[in-house]
């Protein structure tokens, strides 16, 4: 940035002013304002506008207190502009249709065994999927954000490997853009997970704050300083394959006693006595009937949790780490007792007088959420 | 940032100026002004205005090509604004002076024994020193950036600790601006490392890179996106307590197999047969008494060396790895050897077709370097 002309000025107000409406949903004029810093006349001018091209709605509020005009509501329109959200899981593939201030709008999923894992499958039947349920519900999304579990080059969305998917270099940015005839953004599993957290869930505010993520890999995103780590080349770190365990298990890497291999499924799976790749469901269920009682069974796999855990707040210094997925169907008791530790043995966290770790709240939506902002980070600067 | 006003916007400019001078050194107008997107009476503007309060010269070039007259050339003047850097080290304690432009102007630096250790003596020891070689040099500092091998909040410059010093909530940062009556800024070293080599060193344009160093203990500092990360609340990760070794060795930090417990100065003596806490110039000639020839000696330290970086180039994923301090002194071949096993066995370092992994080049004055710009940081937008 050098000189800014009045019309850089008015297009950077009025991105600011949309992301505020995005992430924050409805508000007052007033607090627009405020928030942003804009004087009333501003403010007016850009929401007018938006009125204008059916991005926001303006209403008198319900309770409108004090003396005076109240301030006029400033409602962003869902349906003003809509992205498609693309899940893809190892076992399960997901879309969803997200509107201007990330509502979901529907959403559809399906399966993924055998061949219907290999990327022209999945790329052919998101197609048809998205299609279905964009006339379904009467809109067209003008850009697609795609969440895969492998490690993404960010610039043009190149998958360079996805091993628990067994997919190698594939082209799946320019692919999928061909195929739906929008714009598209492919990031790792994680990587949005933590972009969701970061926008609508618990590292909402949150200055350096680390997403951690179990499925059949473990993953993690990173937030420092307020925004998403995207590391060089756009290749996300891959902190499941910190290795941990020096003469452990040979993992699919090729490097030996990664995290993953620790903390993973396959690792719960043996922890709880059951065979490994099994159902999901069956290991959720199984996890979710310890609850509070599960006496030493669970210890080697929270030891491995916790280890890994100390490592990232040390070397981070995050004031919030989030677990997601699989961690999520931890016990309570479980997850208190490995914050306890990682607080207590970490010496980030001890000079920080602590930090927060906390489970996801996001559910089965996180990715599919993260992968809608990914989308909208692209287009609210040019809608 | 809202809109902004004509004087901020020529505040920004002139603070852009400032730091292109200072870091990128003598440039011709011309270069300026194509740098920072100005135009020529701008950019004119500006310079003339840094000529009149002495922050520049303005010169003919010696070599003028081409047709038409000559841009002018434009010089920093280092005494126009002068910093005091300081490097406080477990043995050792050092200051120097450093102008405008990056220049080391003077330096002091004495040995560190005992209870001249302790905070007091220390900064005391700073200050009188500090005074001694202004009044040498006939400047005056402006403000002060002090390197710590510690775990240090950057807001005040508190001193969680430093267990290699014995310093335990010291707060630094306020009685080291008491006594010398200068705004003061006080970092991790390894941070202060990362900083130099971002803005003087092999770091410089890199997006991602990591700086590693070994003295007693090992540290680390990450640059994400071309800017330090200073993680929560200003303390800084501590990449040397990520446990590598489970049932290892116990480090001061009340963990058990701490990557610095394997490559810290310590494992190193090891290594090498030599006393642990022996003088740091024994280990450094027999290191370079090896040059090529130390057959399996160094086997196990450059493994933990190995391990300790897959996991942070797995975690970061950056472009860049510095290696610091006492890896500087690894025989090359060493060097090499874990650079190509760090290359092959990081999923990262693979999908972005390889990373650069190389030693420093800035000497024993990084981290003073690094201090200087942690001081100049902040003075830079308000000359």
């Amino acid at each position: 940035m050098t000189v800014a002309r009045p019309d850089e000025v008015r297009r950077f107000n009025r991105s600011s002013l949309l992301r505020l409406l995005h992430t924050g949903g409805p508000a007052t004029r007033a607090a627009l304002a405020t928030e942003l810093g804009l004087n009333r006349s501003t403010i007016k001018m850009l929401v007018d506008g938006l009125a204008e091209t059916g991005l926001v709605e303006e209403k008198v509020p319900r309770l409108a207190r004090g003396a005076g005009r109240p301030s006029l509501l400033v409602l962003p329109q869902p349906l003003a502009a809509v992205v498609l959200a693309v899940d893809v899981q190892v076992e399960r593939a997901g879309i969803a249709l997200v509107g201007f201030g990330g509502q979901i709008l529907g959403r559809n999923s399906w399966n993924l065994h055998g061949r219907q894992r290999n990327p022209h499958e999945v790329i052919t039947h998101v197609a048809e999927s998205a299609s279905l349920l964009a006339a379904d519900l009467g809109v067209s999304p003008v850009a697609a954000g795609i969440s895969v579990p492998g490690v993404v080059r960010r610039s043009d969305g190149h998958v360079h490997t996805a091993a628990n998917l067994e997919w190698d270099e594939v082209a799946l940015g320019s692919r999928m853009g061909a195929v739906l005839d929008l714009p598209v953004v492919v990031g790792n599993d994680a990587e949005f997970g933590a972009l969701a957290e970061l926008v609508r869930g618990s590292g909402r505010g949150a200055s350096d704050a680390v997403f951690v993520s179990a499925d059949v890999g473990v993953g993690g995103g990173l937030i420092a300083q307020g925004a998403l780590l995207r590391g060089s080349a756009g290749y996300l770190g891959e902190i499941g394959h910190m290795t941990v365990h020096p003469g452990g298990r040979t993992c699919h890497c090729g490097n030996i006693g990664c995290w993953e291999t620790e903390v993973g499924e396959a690792a719960l799976c043996r922890a709880l006595g059951l065979p490994e790749h099994g159902p999901r469901g069956t290991i959720v269920a199984e996890l979710r009937a310890l609850q509070g009682d599960y006496g030493t069974l669970l210890d080697d796999y929270l030891d491995w949790l916790t280890l890994g855990l100390v490592n990232v707040v040390n070397i981070l210094g995050p004031e919030l780490v989030v677990l997601g997925d699989l961690f999520t169907a931890l016990p309570e008791t479980a997850i208190t007792r490995v914050a306890d530790q990682v607080r207590s043995r970490s010496m980030v966290s001890r000079a920080m007088g602590g930090i927060r770790i906390e489970k996801s709240s996001l559910g089965t939506d996180l990715k599919l959420l993260g992968a809608a902002e990914a989308a909208f980070e692209g287009i609210l600067p040019i809608l």
